[in-house]
């Protein structure tokens, strides 16, 4: 009796191709983030479930993995990277420097509803800083979001920016201050739902003029700068976070990234969490995804855990949702070669002839894949196309007894005949830096 | 009420160098792997339990991550890589050219004992390739486990194969059949408890003669070709196995690689899946920690989940073993900077000014922790220090309204006053390529 080979319903085989494209989406990631000076950190994937949720009570505690581990242990699986960070820092604070600037690339499990094209398993890619309240924090995370998109060849998306700080000074002056949590989720639905309905739910918590003055606020302006001064009028005057706000968009502009930036007064970010700037990322062209990068800033990270006060900023990338978004628009790279050069096996008493020339073109950087098996030449070339590898060494005892090989071109159908391993590594390195070049 | 910041036994936080060195080590392998023409490959870590424990009855049965989901599903958390491959090949067979060249590095849960250095929560790195049952196929395995060593710049180990068929020969020689697994598994402890221990359990199972002959059995020669001529004179003569040792052991010698591999006809590899060759790796001045990369050639791969025969080779490198194992020699490298160069805040209005410079340093792969709070020159460099990072960067206005940088050489603590970004980029990179020169 065979087992059917299912697997979890929200969670994914990823076959090589999308396997490798994911992994260079997360590689430029990386390397974008040790370029600023972020650290990576590991943490478990199974944490104490106290540990893990804390006071709990939250909208996430029924979604997570939580059992009984052989010991009789509550335990539960990560439901973000943001707890085990916080976790991390309270028992590790000592031995890190402060700021601390770490970035985490992982999964991530959460039992939701895998309707529209969620996940239960899926990856995040965190980064933040942490042991600041500076500005220049502000400043340099955001300044990260904008270079990871254009890092990955992505120019057509929007941060949209907003300050919890100030529109909680706008609410004091509105004297909203039981109804804050329920006036903020309501906001939260205006794109969803759109104004009328947001404005019903509102009616429901607030009088009518405080609620014409709320959905005066949050609908900016066309410019930052226009947006900062509609919040300097409705707030009853300047504010020190109003002046970070501004400080965020000189800086911009200094560094000529302004355009990429939009002050969106009706971002809120769900989580009581944040205190500071909130931000969140959309596709220009597909705003309906959601967004693909967000975060904020936050007065304490760790202080479940800790005495020590732990001011941070940081920003979330959805791998998922993003690699969902550039297959929808056509971008995802899904030709991924298996290597750049396949050895034929014409004759399987050459083996060992076969690795020793794939180890002179490894050595020049060029990934080879040897055929294992004898086969005639048709389906090796099938098996070459179907790994998209674009060249083939094709050679016998008559190359082998004088020290060339022949290799074929296979997009442009052309022979190399008896060359040398110098001038066919030669025509693969150049042919990359060409297309590179391109 | 502060909740303690504590782990679960047997796993482990990484801190950012640890973190590193770890992750420059699974880099350097997804490399060398992907210039064999090997191809990830991402699967659930949560898995259907009837999936993964298959007829189950296994040792590592106790030891899984098993509960029942939010849906009532009766799931485990991956134990190793390979259950999943086979069940990856059971599902998406039709979808990959064959034979197929995969790896995969990630971690692994078993709540195993954790003496002994053991964790609940560790790495491996599997690489495989099935669908082929030819020898060229175990070469390429073998010489890649010797290329792995190698790329991390480790020499002083010894792969020991030994080849399971072979020995079924020589058991079926002696007539042992009934008796076969647990001879095997007598034999598998005598690097833990010695010959003479052996001899007793082999006493309990078989007549003295036999124990004589297998005692000699497993007592390798010194040559590899001496070993093959002992087997094939216990054995009662030739054999297609035998065979294959001598067509792998001439390829190392045409490979140059024969002194990395030692035939080791002790070597049993407990488990009953392998069929073919198998082997383990051990350093020379560490053998008692065991081997850290290992594997064998089995007969059919998805056996449990498909009716298509898929015979292949694979080995797996462990991670944690292989790292404690690199402490211990001391060869570890822990002074992983955070980033190159470090942008000192001298004056926190140049925030903006220190991103563009650091935006430069970055354009020429020059990676810049920039600094965020203004402190007196002593925190800053202290804070470098302690970050590893070679250089400073000092500027404020003067440097600013000049064009120019001042950097400081903090290993050498040479100053480099009002030069160009040019040059102090060049100072940078070219003490970097004559550090990797020596």
């Amino acid at each position: 009796m065979l087992i059917e080979p299912k697997i979890l319903k929200g969670f994914r085989d990823f076959l090589p191709e999308e396997a490798a494209a994911r992994k260079e989406i997360v590689h430029k990631l990386q390397t974008l983030f040790e370029s600023f000076g972020f650290q990576t950190i590991d943490t478990p994937v199974l944490e104490y479930t106290e540990v893990l949720l804390g006071k709990g009570g939250g909208e996430t505690d029924k979604q997570v993995y939580r059992f009984n581990d052989q010991g009789g242990r509550d335990v539960a699986m990560r439901f973000d990277l943001t707890v085990p960070f916080a976790r991390f820092m309270g028992r590790n604070e000592a031995k890190l420097p402060l700021p601390f600037k770490r970035y985490h690339i992982d999964k991530v499990w959460r039992g939701e509803n895998t309707q529209r094209g969620r996940y239960r398993e899926f990856t995040q890619c965190d980064f933040d800083i942490v042991g600041t309240d500076a500005v220049s924090a502000d400043l340099e995370i955001l300044l990260m979001m904008h270079e990871a998109f254009e890092t990955l060849g992505i120019d057509d998306i929007t941060i949209k920016i907003n300050h919890r700080g100030v529109f909680s000074h706008f609410l004091q002056q509105l004297e909203i201050d039981e109804q804050l949590i329920d006036v903020m989720r309501s906001i939260d639905k205006l794109a969803k739902i759109g104004e009328e309905k947001v404005r019903e739910l509102l009616l429901e918590l607030i009088d009518e003029k405080k609620v014409d003055l709320l959905l005066r606020y949050i609908k900016p302006e066309e410019s930052f700068e226009g947006s900062i001064e509609m919040m300097r009028q409705l707030c009853g005057g300047d504010h020190e976070e109003i002046r970070r706000l501004e400080v965020l968009y000189r800086s911009f502009q200094e560094l000529g990234v302004e355009d990429r930036f939009f002050l969106d007064t009706s971002i809120m970010r769900g989580l009581d969490y944040y205190t500071g700037i909130v931000y969140e990322t959309f596709f220009n062209d597909l705003p309906e995804i959601g967004s693909v990068c967000s975060g904020g800033r936050y007065d304490n990270l760790a202080s479940l855990y800790s005495k020590t006060k732990l001011p941070g900023v940081g920003s979330s990338i959805g791998l998922d949702r993003l690699v969902a978004a550039l297959q929808e628009l056509g971008r995802m790279e899904i030709h991924h070669p298996a290597a750049q050069l396949a050895v034929f096996c014409m004759n399987p008493r050459l083996q060992s002839y076969y690795q020793s020339l794939a180890r002179e073109f490894r050595r020049r950087g060029i990934s080879c894949d040897v055929f294992l098996e004898p086969k005639k030449l048709g389906p090796q070339f099938k098996a070459a196309e179907r790994k998209n590898i674009p060249y083939a060494l094709i050679c016998g005892e008559d190359e082998k007894e004088r020290g060339k090989v022949s290799m074929k071109d296979l997009n442009k159908r052309i022979n190399h005949s008896m060359i040398s391993i110098e001038e066919a590594a030669e025509i693969i390195v150049s042919a990359n830096s060409a297309e590179k070049g391109t």
